[in-house]
């Protein structure tokens, strides 16, 4: 990372200690965050120090402080390198620092697989054999599995051909292959802040430039988009937005629309679209106006299981072909199994849907009313869809909330990871995926962790922290 | 696309014919070879006149002619544009062009999956239940796979532990996140001249500066790169190199791999590993020797099937973890289902491989007397693995041969796609997958198609064409 990048973010998360140990805390905020990696280097001390403009003595003091807790480590005439014990993929029940004691994942906002799936995957186990003499490989996707997507568009309203559609390795690959054919690097895009922190990895990825579209609790700002920078791609989450839970109405997503013109091509993400807190919530809305501007994004994931990795996109079919063709030096295609299983899924999409949503709707109530009881310095605007609220924590940083947490056993994602520049620390996202008893005991957890945090830090980012409880 | 580069590939492309003939000819070659995409905008014609350095009626007349073809649309106030008519995926099967006729593919060195798979996708449909109650998502792979690959490792002579292995999309997606992971816009990377197309597609999309290490009938020529310029990555294929069908032995892996200091990241895809020609092709060579500098990528598509997308990367631990991190902002993990597949089908691959292998003797050696047969004039060194030949067409241009063989209904691929620069058009890559009928009967087609092309066309790359057969 460059020395003065590393300065802009750790400047942005440094507390009111000493400076030693303040540095020290924001530089294991940015390891815990994720956004310094496993084996990144750090910048040698004195460059950091002038790129900070502290002395050269206090950032060695923090380095050092690191090294002894065993997350930074020197290696002789190579640097001072990142060294995260191994977590396997991030999850929890790998990760040996949680040691024996119980734990609960709040980072994910993802459910296990409904009691329909393995029928599901045992009538794809039937149904590949017609697929095993051909060589596998239907880069756009199958049409079998093309048609039925398609035509779940069409009877939302929104006519569509097969060859409108193409197959991912869920919605976050499909905005990657946007990404990777419409941006430059140093291209202007959007996306909403706060979101998913996929999406923005992908962009960083595609080293293109970043431009927030502000979501607060009051919804969407796109009247603070500078409208002299035409961004070529944008990304937005009307359905159950994440983090926030926001919804938004037919006027709010004309009004976000209508802010770009015809030179954006806008991926509209309907990730979460099958997750409305109740039936009026998603009725209001309508499928997009036709405009060969705006691509949509769906995925599998949250509606059936994240484990089957397919999603997909629909656009103009030119563009269909167009990414399809991109794939010739990524991946290649999507994997055959996994469409059947798909395919089989959307047609008894009617008898999965309804039970996942109520268990959602006893979860999401079951965590408010935790909150309630057990934090009443939090507030939330109870969410009107998706599968996680957004959780302001009256003063307490949700980074340092983290770190404590996990003395807790309680894993959280940090406010930070939502944003483009490390804003968001004064927000919590808390998922309700996980069985009623144990979210009630992750929040009673974290009210105990949230205690042992100093009280009222100032805040860094006061903008972003008021304007969601406003 | 840039004018200049355009400029480039046309020159290179372009016959001795008159000037509009020959730049229609060569713009055609170009979207043919999927080097200009359906989409894709043309320069405007006094642009690429002046790149060309050719009167502006002899472009305009050029795109004129492409037009009455079809395969250039031209839009009111927005350009030229090329479109290629639908074929979805690039699949003869879907391709309209090919009408009713009788078509074969020999432009995929793939086949189809063994009869064990059927029986493979029931093992795992049953194992699947225990995954289902989990969230499905372990970006690094399943544990069950990642031991069973670093088992093979350990057992080839290279000792490895799970956490060396990463699960991904097939090899070249390994390729393709390393890609990602290690190279800057504009940092120099080495791939063999020729290479598979995938390989120079995935690193022209992360925009890289490409460097050729030539390889041809004598083997690797590492001694022609540049010394001056150290590559942050190279990509080598030193077992059934794809297309040439060469296999290194243990002296010229070290020498390649000498050539690079501790500055080069050396994937080494096996892909092929498990077709060579004979068992003593593959004994005489042996596991890389230990070094953090090289990875290997490994694939399930040619030993199983490629409808499957599973591939892997062994690395050092901590690079593996980066990796796997890196793919928050692109496929999240791997799917489950197939990773199961494909460790039922390597627990079960001593049933599978042998009968494959027997399956590409014969077509390989069906291939090889059918072109001796009917195209006398063509040379070809018989391939030491793999499953294609490399042939050198004695003058005549794989361009063109393509365009002719599709009226015969026969699909390949040019020899240009495996170059990165657009030499190689006097040679053609043949793989014999197809059963041994369909491969005499291809053959017989395409001698048909040469003779209707000009003969002893002056070779535009006459050093690329005769190193071969030298």
């Amino acid at each position: 990372m460059q020395a003065s990048r590393l300065a802009e973010l750790v400047v942005a998360g440094m507390g009111d200690g000493g400076r030693t140990k303040a540095l020290a805390s924001s530089l294991r905020s940015l390891i815990v965050d994720g956004r310094l990696l496993d084996g990144d280097r750090l910048p040698a001390e004195r460059v950091l120090a002038e790129a900070l403009q502290m002395s050269r003595s206090t950032v060695t003091a923090a380095y050092d402080q690191l090294r002894v807790e065993g997350i930074l480590v020197g290696r002789q005439g190579a640097g001072t390198f990142v060294s995260v014990p191994a977590i396997e993929g991030g999850r929890p029940d790998e990760d040996p620092r949680l040691g024996e004691a119980a734990h609960f994942d709040l980072s994910v906002a993802v459910l296990p697989a409904p009691s329909l799936l393995a029928a599901a995957v045992s009538a794809a186990a039937e149904s590949i054999v017609v697929h095993l003499a051909s060589i596998g490989l239907q880069p756009a996707g199958l049409p079998e599995l093309r048609t039925l997507v398609a035509s779940e568009y069409s009877r939302r309203g929104l006519p569509t051909t097969p060859d409108q559609i193409l197959i991912t390795s869920g919605a976050l690959h499909g905005w990657d292959l946007l990404l990777r054919a419409f941006a430059r690097p140093g291209a202007p895009v959007v996306t909403e802040q706060p979101t998913y922190p996929g999406v923005i990895d992908a962009a960083l990825a595609h080293r293109v430039r970043l431009r927030p579209l502000p979501v607060d609790a009051d919804g969407w700002h796109p009247e603070e988009l500078d409208p002299a920078r035409t961004p070529v791609l944008a990304h937005v989450t009307f359905d159950g937005q994440n983090p926030t839970g926001l919804w938004a109405d037919r006027s709010t997503r004309n009004r976000v629309l209508s802010t770009f013109d015809s030179s954006t091509l806008v991926a509209v993400d309907e990730t979460i679209i099958d997750f409305p807190s109740s039936p009026t919530v998603g009725a209001e809305t309508s499928p997009l106006a036709h405009n060969s501007t705006v691509v949509i994004l769906g995925s599998a994931s949250k509606s059936f299981w994240a484990g089957l990795r397919v999603g997909w996109l629909r656009g103009p079919a030119s563009m269909i072909r167009r990414l399809a063709a991109l794939r010739a030096g990524q991946d290649l295609a999507p994997p055959i199994l996994n469409q059947l299983v798909v395919a089989e899924l959307l047609r008894r999409r009617e008898e999965i849907l309804p039970d996942r949503r109520d268990a959602i709707a006893g979860r999401r109530r079951a965590l408010l009313d935790a909150i309630e009881q057990y934090c009443p310095n939090w507030t939330v605007v109870p969410p009107a869809g998706g599968l996680a609220a957004w959780i302001d924590l009256g003063g307490r940083s949700s980074t340092q909330l983290a770190i404590e947490a996990r003395e807790h056993g309680i894993r959280v994602t940090p406010g930070t990871r939502f944003s483009q520049t490390g804003t968001h620390d004064g927000f919590l996202r808390l998922p309700y995926v996980l069985p009623i008893e144990h979210l009630e005991e992750s929040v009673r957890r974290l009210a105990a962790a949230s205690e042992k945090l100093p009280s009222a830090r100032p805040r860094h980012h006061p903008n972003a922290a008021t304007a969601w409880s406003a």
